[in-house]
């Protein structure tokens, strides 16, 4: 046995890229997909071409169809726990690139009793408005309201409930049992729900009356959702969907994964200045111990939460993100320098996308559907 | 071990109902019960005073209620799967009757997504129709229409898939397991699914944003969702259900339990004149192998099909009842004439139903919810 495991609910051990692929039956994005994705976009993209969106699903067969004349729309989501961070962006930053350069129509699905079900620290009150605040959040990142839905399980439940039910019948519990690491005394809600985050695969080809191609970037951790919604909505008579599955953005104190459980380890979107400064002189740089050391020896990007921070989601800019990183390799940067410019260029990103937060109107993007 | 079994999925072996009470729990319908539901209804109900409804929970504790000015509500329902037959009218009978004598609101669910999952041989738009044509059934028995409300798992569910949410976060699988005779090899959607059926038993507490008592006529087959249900609605802070549970009504052929696999073994409501006689004419009756046998032995009404009809719904009136009863057990009326008079008697019944049925206008009964 390999010794690591990603599911929705657990991500422990040390997660060997390579095997996780072989694992979950997905595919590395090679040159060739890579080179066809940006020519078909008329642009790269820095999250692909940084190996930060590492593996996909049928992306071929979906630019295929999109040649063909076939446009396929993106659907991603967000189950609400608490403030977003800076990792929960990485989906719909690509989702908004795929809008704006394929003319993709965006889902974004907030299931909001997910976390309620699985966690059981929240209320579905204060769940619902940390939805709202996400919406809000997602919305600011610049998508289009007429191409944009957002839906929830709860309040466009007359839609979702019958269309996860039909996926329900094809799942028994075994297989979710196996999957998602669930026993016997997980409760029915949690049981059930993947049937409501599948349903999201097919939605458009259920509004359409017509079968749509379907993209999903994600995070590799919620792969299982749609190993299991792939056989399902082929049994509905639907297209299987595509993904684009990112590797987890690391902790700011180094770890692996950014988690909820210390807000330190992580750039929340209402972290204030103060906060952001804090946290970013607590960050891990991959310099060495002393000024001294790290002018004569230089440090290592690949260590530095700080570079990484960079290149996950603060620097699209390749020739700015080198001068960055050479920076650091040859220890020209000192930390305390270094921390101040992420701290600068973190707090400029928040308090713009905060203002653009102010202006969004929300009720352009929510599904509305009625009895 | 008992050699009978009785789940909402199956009922098998000869039932022994003081067996089964106490397996399930509940109480016989004793004469002081029986008594005071009488007194404070202002009349009796001959479903309760010949042993249909046979057992109960918390009656005293509804009626305490309801004689300190809380009035109580209905809640029941049916889950499409085909025409309806006589057996299923008998909850609807007895709610109507509380409805009239005790001016409680009543509550329908008529969840046609359940034979869906369990049953697998129709498809969601044929049980969709199964479910109107059986709210006109419903309604056409006279239930007041500003005082009653039909509501859908799947059109409503931008209410109930919240509520359901609430209750299937206390329930594991476990529980399910045992209670409904599942295997893990069960579908998800079955699984969740007494977490819709169990907001009936606080809908109106939600509507009304008190806690408003419930009494739930039903087959004793149903028992465990509720066993189930009481102990979550509690942990939600409503009130537990009351119940009144009935004994199935038998089969034409004699069997224990009407049975929709066997279609000459029922009545159904869309039966024509022609069926009615032809399943009359086949119905078992207790009576003796010849007619000059019967003239002199007589037969049993108890184990005559004929008669249990007339005493499960045909015959409210217990002097006309005790007629043909003695009828048959002095042999005076003989099979011929019996099974002739039967099958006017039904077919009369299902006429002027068919009439009423006519002139329900649905939608003054359907459940309106918005998101």
């Amino acid at each position: 046995m390999e010794n690591f495991e990603v599911t929705p609910y657990e991500v422990s051990g040390d997660v060997d890229y390579n095997k996780l692929a072989k694992r979950f039956g997905i595919s590395h994005i090679d040159d060739k997909l890579r080179e066809r994705i940006f020519r078909l976009a008329g642009e790269p993209n820095f999250l692909i071409s940084r190996g930060i969106y590492f593996a996909h699903r049928d992306m071929q067969w979906l630019l295929d169809k999109y040649e063909h004349g076939e446009k396929f729309y993106v659907y991603t989501g967000i189950a609400p726990s608490g403030s977003m961070h800076i990792a929960h962006l990485l989906p719909f930053t690509l989702a908004k690139w795929l809008q704006d350069r394929f003319d993709a129509d965006v889902y974004v699905q907030v299931p909001y009793e997910e976390k309620f079900l699985v966690r059981k620290n929240k209320s579905l009150e204060e769940l619902r408005e940390l939805a709202m605040d996400d919406v809000r959040n997602i919305a600011a990142l610049g998508f289009k309201p007429e191409k944009t839905r957002f839906f929830f399980d709860i309040e466009n439940a007359n839609f979702m409930y019958r269309q996860a039910v039909r996926v329900a019948r094809h799942i028994t519990f075994s297989t979710i049992k196996d999957a998602f690491g669930f026993t016997n005394e997980t409760n029915i809600g949690a049981i059930f729900y993947t049937s409501m985050q599948t349903v999201g695969s097919f939605i458009k080809s259920v509004e359409d009356n017509k079968n749509v191609p379907c993209v999903i970037p994600m995070g590799v951790d919620q792969d299982v959702h749609f190993r299991i919604a792939r056989d399902v909505v082929e049994k509905l008579g639907y297209y299987k969907p595509a993904s684009l599955e990112n590797i987890f953005m690391p902790g700011l104190k180094g770890q692996q994964k950014m988690s909820a459980s210390d807000p330190d380890n992580t750039i929340y979107l209402n972290d204030d200045r103060k906060t952001v400064e804090r946290k970013a002189n607590m960050a891990l740089t991959g310099q060495q111990a002393t000024a001294e050391l790290q002018r004569k020896y230089g440090g290592d990007p690949d260590k530095c939460a700080v570079c990484q921070y960079y290149r996950f989601f603060f620097e699209p800019d390749d020739k700015k993100l080198e001068k960055i990183f050479e920076a650091e390799r040859k220890g020209t940067m000192l930390a305390g320098e270094h921390k101040k410019h992420f701290a600068d260029t973190v707090n400029k990103f928040l308090e713009e996308h905060r203002k653009k937060k102010e202006r969004v109107d929300i009720q352009k993007f929510l599904m509305k559907t009625n009895s």
